[in-house]
């Protein structure tokens, strides 16, 4: 049996091992992902991204242990950490995570540092999530660290995008940034016994109200969707308005709502035909990366390491700025 | 007179207008830029990055303040905000600022949002930075938000790099990260009057205990400087230990302490030659970067959108993995 046979038929060491080649980027890792592929698109990607300080692992610890215990549903936790190249932090949340969710053949821990770049570490998420969701995991959530533009990016991967955030970290002019409620789907304001929580939540819903000022409110099913002015019969125009859900993760509460509000956005995503649009988005951006790694082996392969250094060191002399010599180095590959 | 001549005879409404020009990456931009760099190679460069709340902005406005006083530097900021696609905290930033430093022909203040890609901020930032160093400016200070990857590599543009904390945000298990402390050359633990602080300082120097665990310490000339037991005599051998600075921005509290560090490292970059081995990383990382747009930017030219597009659409059907779509589209590309 190939391994992504293997994989496909529940084999969790065959899957360990292709995420190990996924990560040291080995070719088997290639040939055994095109293999996956036919069978990918079928999990919910859940994405969960805050500052450090917020209960970030905490609080996707206990979504994955309510996800097994009242639903049954297979989950992969994969934890991207961008700014550490080692795996310390990390592997630190793993061990605490492993007392709850250890033991259970229907959950799958995983955390990735980066390697190199930010554009390998994007496609390394990307090929790991394709394999748990060709392996049969029904929700995938892949938890980022930081508040950056690699937060935005592996945002992009995921059908639903959760912001944490906690009181005592939002007083500084810097702290909630639109940029980051931009990619929530569900804001989540977690260790809420902590004073100052109403202040947070008052806050995001200024900047909420903000984000989406000329929007009419219908209540739709019950959910939080929203149907703008212009065209408020096609079902693709209903947008979805984040909602603020209050958590205290260490001790579980709000964890029954937080799942709910989940699986209204997976249903708001069906309906409006957006979980299709994300899938395509993904893909697109999937493809993009590939390529311009692609285009960089090759450029590689062509311009030799010597004329290279060369050239740069006419940079270094300040001689010629960067983009002459870029000039000059394509030029010398096209000759 | 040009641009460019205008920039280097100190003209501040010309400077302003280049920087306009290359955040909207316009063409008038690069050619102005490649006159100017061979005047670059300058100034100090300083990155200043740190988690929300730890009061960066605060900081980095007092040591713009104190160089302007007591060194008479002329001082420019380029505050950078990958995780905002608007301008809204970085304008905010700049009023508070602006009470203290406005007027002073001597500084120059600038924010950046992010505005499309990761690749493109970094371009961005490295062009403004060129841009200031032609103009004169001895200290640019880079300020960046958040603690990810983009983080990472903007630091990569800086001689030398202060990584704030404060108090209060080192509970989490994921608060002090390896991966940033790599970065700094300096750590700077500001609201030094909050409680904890104490706990904040102790968890950083074992960070940096293990970070650097093989090496003897000697102190030379009074800075912090540490010499390899392989190569003592060598100067590139000599090794830097990022001292942890106690600071209360907002008071001004230990601010000539660390530009006395901040003085030293860079003293430190020219005794050991990393000075040189930094600006040349930092090129290479540039021209790297502008190989790899000008490579997709003729891909895009190559390639025609429908072609594209009827690849991507296969992929989204599951018919071709994504690896088998670049193939197709590269071949095409080279036929």
């Amino acid at each position: 049996m190939t391994a992504s046979q293997k994989i496909l038929n529940g084999d969790r060491l065959a899957l360990a091992r292709l995420l190990t080649k996924i990560e040291n980027n080995a070719p088997e890792g290639r040939d055994a992902l095109i293999e996956l592929f036919p069978h990918t698109g079928k999990a919910h990607l859940i994405g969960v991204t805050g500052a450090p300080g917020t209960g970030k692992s905490s609080l996707v610890n206990q979504l994955a242990l309510h996800y097994r215990k009242t639903e049954n549903k297979k989950i992969a936790i994969l934890a991207v950490d961008p700014s550490s190249p080692f795996t310390g932090g990390a592997v630190l949340g793993d061990r605490v995570r492993m007392r709850d969710l250890s033991g259970d053949e229907k959950v799958f821990i995983r955390s990735m540092a980066t390697r190199g770049s930010l554009g390998g570490l994007a496609q390394s998420t990307a090929n790991m999530t394709q394999a748990f969701d060709a392996a049969g995991f029904d929700i995938v959530i892949i938890e980022t660290v930081g508040a950056g533009q690699s937060e935005v990016d592996i945002a992009k991967l995921a059908h639903t995008t959760l912001v944490v955030e906690a009181p005592g970290l939002g007083d500084d002019i810097q702290a909630i940034k639109a940029g980051i409620l931009e990619i929530a789907d569900i804001l989540v304001v977690n260790k809420g016994d902590r004073p100052g929580v109403e202040n947070t939540e008052k806050a995001l819903k200024s900047m909420l109200d903000l984000a989406h000022p000329t929007e009419r409110i219908f209540r739709h099913h019950g959910s939080n969707m929203r149907v703008t002015g212009q065209a408020q019969k096609a079902s693709s125009s209903l947008t979805w308005i984040p909602p603020i859900k209050r958590t205290i993760s260490t001790e579980g509460v709000g964890i029954a709502e937080l799942v709910e509000s989940i699986t209204k956005h997976a249903e708001h995503l069906r309906i409006s035909g957006d979980w299709a649009v994300r899938d395509r988005t993904r893909l697109q951006v999937e493809l993009e990366a590939l390529i311009q790694s692609s285009l960089m082996n090759r450029f590689r392969e062509e311009v030799s390491e010597k004329k290279f250094n060369e050239v740069l060191e006419k940079v270094f002399q300040r001689n010629v700025s960067p983009y002459e010599a870029v000039k000059m180095l394509m030029n010398g590959r096209l000759k």
